[in-house]
């Protein structure tokens, strides 16, 4: 077995879909969590400057989608074919878009402009990227893609929490009544039974 | 050879990628380039209201990203393992990543915060990406992964246009002369050839 290293902040946000893929395929791994604080010494010492980070045998990767989609491929998780790989990757480019446009509102400095953004985004831009995100979850059985477990799901189901703090929308449980499937399959998973109980409790 | 449309509109940014692919691919498809105007009545018609989009024999998909590496292990641009697809799809992904910047600052409505978005982007955050691109580039031989011709030289140098615009540095070619050797290396395959002679000449 290789030896690795998943190297994040300690929370789930972009790190969790690596840890919980890790974990679904019985891959024994050290999960390296680090405080913001410590952040300036570890980012040099990352491939871009940016966390997460995988070491496997001493070989850095890094790129969140891209190590979920590493993983996946790796235990099962891909497309039988490279019409189902695009399938995946493009339901969960989706979804990485959404993430990057709650993160534009959630990291801007200025108190007043992340208000104003944080109510245009809720009035004209989430709703109907959230509205299709719970039409194509409906349209495949609770999943991400493919109408079954896929490492898409690993993805949504890692950064939801994240995602409902970025939005400030506690209530996309109700709102959305798919995204919690998407969530609920894929902790209800028994190969991750050892790694829920024993990781930490995250907020985000 | 099955029937394909790509829809996209009248420029590069994320769609010259797939055209390129498609070309070095040999495989005819109708370059279906609409004006902005039009857009709106297109929108609805896409998988996720977002272009482009890429038909096959009727299946609509679409992500830019996505449709590149699907396009692009297609065409043997893929790696050979596992580990060589994460190694292009984090150098893609972190093109990416600058490219989502730039854009941040691009459609920014406002044209005094633009202003002084582009000026803070230009001074704290374009300069270590881009030279860790470079970098990436020179360690890679002129290619954005494994030292040579992969998908993700495509997704570069057909954004690269589209890059230079948004970050207002016509000079890109001077400060970070890695880049151009990248796009060199795609524009110059004979397999683009014909294509390049008769497409629309687009600024971005």
């Amino acid at each position: 077995m290789p030896q690795v290293v998943f190297t994040y902040f300690n929370c789930k946000a972009l790190g969790e879909s690596a840890r919980l893929l890790l974990s679904y395929g019985g891959q024994e791994f050290e999960d390296k969590r680090f405080a913001q604080e410590t952040w300036p010494a570890i980012k040099p010492t990352t491939p871009f400057g940016q966390a997460p980070m995988l070491e496997i045998d001493g070989k850095k990767y890094a790129q969140s989608m891209a190590i979920a989609r590493y993983l996946g491929r790796k235990y099962g998780l891909g497309g039988a074919t490279l019409e189902e790989d695009l399938e995946i990757d493009m339901n969960a480019d989706f979804i990485n878009d959404i993430r990057a446009k709650a993160a534009t509102v959630q990291y801007e400095a200025d108190e007043a402009l992340k208000k104003k953004k944080h109510e245009d985004f809720t009035q004209n831009v989430y709703p109907a990227l959230l509205n299709k995100l719970n039409e194509i979850i409906g349209q495949n059985k609770g999943f991400i893609a493919l109408g079954k477990l896929t490492w898409a799901d690993f993805v949504f189901a890692g950064m939801y929490d994240y995602l409902k703090f970025m939005m400030q929308t506690p209530d996309l449980d109700e709102k959305y009544p798919n995204f919690k499937k998407v969530v609920d399959h894929v902790y209800s998973l028994p190969q991750l039974k050892a790694y829920l109980a024993a990781a930490p409790k995250c907020e985000v």
